[in-house]
């Protein structure tokens, strides 16, 4: 007998049909005499209802009893997925994140989870239920309501999974797993098998859609393995776990792409110690959230900074940065939209070597420009002309031979 | 400085405009340098949704998971209404019913207190906060959410102003407080500024559009006073409480009618012990729910008897009961829809003679038939013809000269 937790997004349980349907395939699998944990997010669009409900009431509502609202788009579903088990004659009880002992440090609306203690989910599943529990959502050890931030559900799957010691942790989500490129871009794209922590990290917009990072840090920190998988068909996922050896076999795992970039360039940058702690740290104190940052070698006592953001951000960041460019006497401050950020990922990498040579040779034929470069262990980033973001991923797709045979 | 409960009842938290209505006049008690605590119903048609919605899960919803469901729509509104008072500047925190420390028995939908520990509601409260606890639900000793039934939300509201030792208990709905009569029938009846328990129980259709019997026996019990007023205006409603000397100076408080009766009578029953027994006893298995029973003296071996139900469950009573008629030998059933309950209700009858004289003269005078009669120690009920139900209700409390002077 296996114990599985079950992890159903808010497009899986985004209505009742849609929640039978759920209901339905957790019964095979408990049908097949495993005990089995689901754990399910709000019905599609219940959260966003609900945040407009708060900003009608107040233009900064409290984050204290945010969560106190929020918390409810969970519980009705845990509530309405129990029934849906019952109906069809399995036996199943919901459980809050609270109930289900789920205890978090106390910064509400992103709070992270200090421990587990799922005595009543074990108390449950001994009575032979299936175990319905809120994902997003836990308790302080004081017993005030919290919520664990976006992708807050699939945390809660993969920690309930370690907690319990899970033999499986399923993922249902709207697409059929992780492809080595986004299918809409490289339509042979093939669906990888599986990936490991790491390059599933850093595949980042291939593997944000499908999953936020934190949850893929805790389940490498605690070493659970879960599978991402499709709940409107039964096609087999993409296994996330910890790296194997012959996976180190595969140089290139995928290729991804993100839109919707910006440049910063900040020219003429004295190369003193503590200028780029001084940028770095008005960045910080904005809030912004920056992506590749490159600072190339420094020639004639100056050199240049740049890095990328999103360009939704752009704004801010030039507001943010004018004075400090001033402050330390830099040249100028040049932004630039419309660009996108291509990277290939793999841990192979470490051991093959050639991927440079191919990836920009393969850019090269097709006369695409490489306007900034990162590289990382396991991966390597370019910043390119938004335009030719999508030829250009196929071009590298095709160079690194990941499409279907 | 007075410890205040106050509820707000579904209509009065309708929308965010109205929940920031109730926020602004909780502010006003506050600034008075009063301790607040505010229970809330759920936003109106909220709990209807929620039970649409697991209608199209489930034709028969489990009870535990229904608790679970209904439960987030009182959670919803105590989120709201303390945004509403941060957005004004006034601190406060919400609390569930479990989190506020009542507990319940485990019979879901319909779980009764059984004691409440309402340590949070005091930190809270001694940290400065107006605390707004979620009415209508509690957990079991083991955790389980349980809600409480119908009027549920009073009953929370009476048990934590007991609980808490309250100065005051203000139930805030959409009516004035209690009046003499329907102003819908009678224009021109008065508000009730005091009323006893015991009348408040008795004047059933004029009571319970207010409030259950079962939140007003809780207040007797627990000798809790409570004031019932409009959340629409600033006028003083009525305040329930025990039995006063001067309360039995009035001989009637108010005059109530309850539409949709049914009689039902079996005639030529035998009149042996344990005969009644058994018709009781099908109507109770068959949750049927009587009012008045009559039983006149026997002639000839065997007596009428005769009860009164909503016509609604006149078809299943006529169901339950036919196959009983036949075994317990008894003549006919004999059911009739079109009739009303009128009862003049007041603490002073038991002091007070000349009741029954000045109410039977005025329906005769009046050429109203009266079919069944059935007094207690504070009310006189009758059953009249529907038809005459309005014009018998005016007549009557006129000649108690109830109106407004």
């Amino acid at each position: 007998m296996a114990l599985i937790v079950q992890k159903y997004g808010g497009t899986s349980v985004g209505n009742p049909e849609r929640i039978k349907n759920v209901a339905s395939r957790v019964a095979e699998w408990r049908a097949r005499g495993d005990q089995v944990v689901v754990v399910v997010s709000a019905m599609s669009g219940v959260t966003d209802g609900l945040i407009k409900l708060a900003k009608e009431i107040s233009s900064e509502p409290a984050e204290r009893e945010m969560d106190m609202l929020l918390s409810t788009g969970e519980q009705t579903t845990i509530a309405l997925t129990a029934m849906a088990l019952k109906q069809i004659g399995v036996p199943a009880a919901s459980l809050t994140g609270a109930q289900a002992g789920i205890v978090t440090d106390g910064v509400h609306t992103r709070a992270r989870i200090c421990n587990i203690t799922p005595k009543r989910v074990h108390e449950l599943l001994d009575a032979g239920n299936v175990v319905i529990v809120a994902g997003f959502q836990g308790h302080t050890a004081e017993g005030a309501i919290t919520t664990l931030g976006r992708g807050g559900s699939d945390l809660t799957a993969i920690a309930l999974a370690a907690a319990l010691k899970a033999d499986l942790c399923q993922i249902y989500t709207d697409v059929d797993g992780v492809y080595t490129a986004d299918p809409r871009l490289v339509p042979h794209a093939s669906k990888i098998e599986e990936i490991s922590y790491d390059e599933m990290l850093e595949l980042a917009s291939l593997g944000a859609k499908v999953m936020q990072a934190r949850s893929v840090e805790f389940a490498k920190k605690f070493n659970v393995v879960f599978e991402v998988r499709s709940s409107f068909n039964k096609n087999a996922g993409t296994i996330v776990r910890e790296e194997t050896k012959s996976m180190e076999e595969v140089v290139v795992r995928g290729v991804s792409l993100e839109k919707n970039q910006a440049k910063v360039t900040i020219s003429g940058v004295p190369d003193q110690p503590g200028v780029a702690a001084k940028i770095f740290t008005f960045i910080a104190q904005a809030n912004l959230n920056i992506d590749m940052i490159v600072q190339n070698v420094s020639i004639h006592g100056t050199t240049d900074i740049t890095f990328t953001l999103n360009k939704d951000d752009l704004a801010k960041a030039r507001k943010t940065l004018d004075p400090v460019v001033k402050e330390i006497k830099a040249k100028e401050l040049i932004a630039q939209e419309g660009v996108s950020k291509l990277s290939v990922v793999g841990i192979g990498m470490r051991s093959h070597s050639g991927v440079a040579s191919t990836l920009f040779t393969a850019l090269a034929d097709a006369k695409i420009n490489v306007q900034m470069i990162s590289t990382s262990e396991i991966k390597i980033s370019l910043i390119i002309d938004e335009a030719s973001g999508p030829e250009a991923t196929k071009i590298v797709h095709d160079a690194f031979q990941l499409g279907k045979s």
